[in-house]
């Protein structure tokens, strides 16, 4: 058994509306920011004990699944490396 | 000028208690997943257009010390790519 990290990245499918991001965006105008476009993402990345990388990578699969993301609105990404020691 | 995407990330730093990861932890083995920790990290992802990748590195970092994180409580991270055409 090793010591993995996974990073779930969790972000809305294109054209769901992100009201959040657009405050953040228009926040950082006021401020004198220029920029064209603010996406959010949020990632989770998860300690966990597993026999293999494939195994790893398809818990926090499950977790992204189960919980953390919606599937409806959603998109995500897994990544799995060891965990350093 | 050229279009870049920069990516800040921002998490809690160590040693600040992060009470909705510990709370999506515990329903993650309320589930029946065994993890041994998990962090959240918020991620901004900027288009913006600027002279060189390091200017873009530079207003984006300024917009994470002045809106994006909280120094106080918050590491954050610029990483900058070129935009996809």
């Amino acid at each position: 058994m090793t010591d993995y990290t996974a990073t779930v990245t969790v972000r809305l499918k294109r054209g769901v509306l992100d009201p959040e991001a657009e405050t953040t965006k228009r926040a950082l105008e006021r401020l004198g920011f220029e920029l064209d476009a603010l996406r959010s993402t949020d990632r989770y990345e998860l300690d966990l004990v597993a026999e293999s990388e494939d195994e790893a990578a398809e818990r926090a699969g499950e977790m992204a699944e189960r919980l953390l993301a919606n599937p409806t609105i959603h998109d995500y990404e897994v990544a799995v490396e060891r965990a350093e020691a």
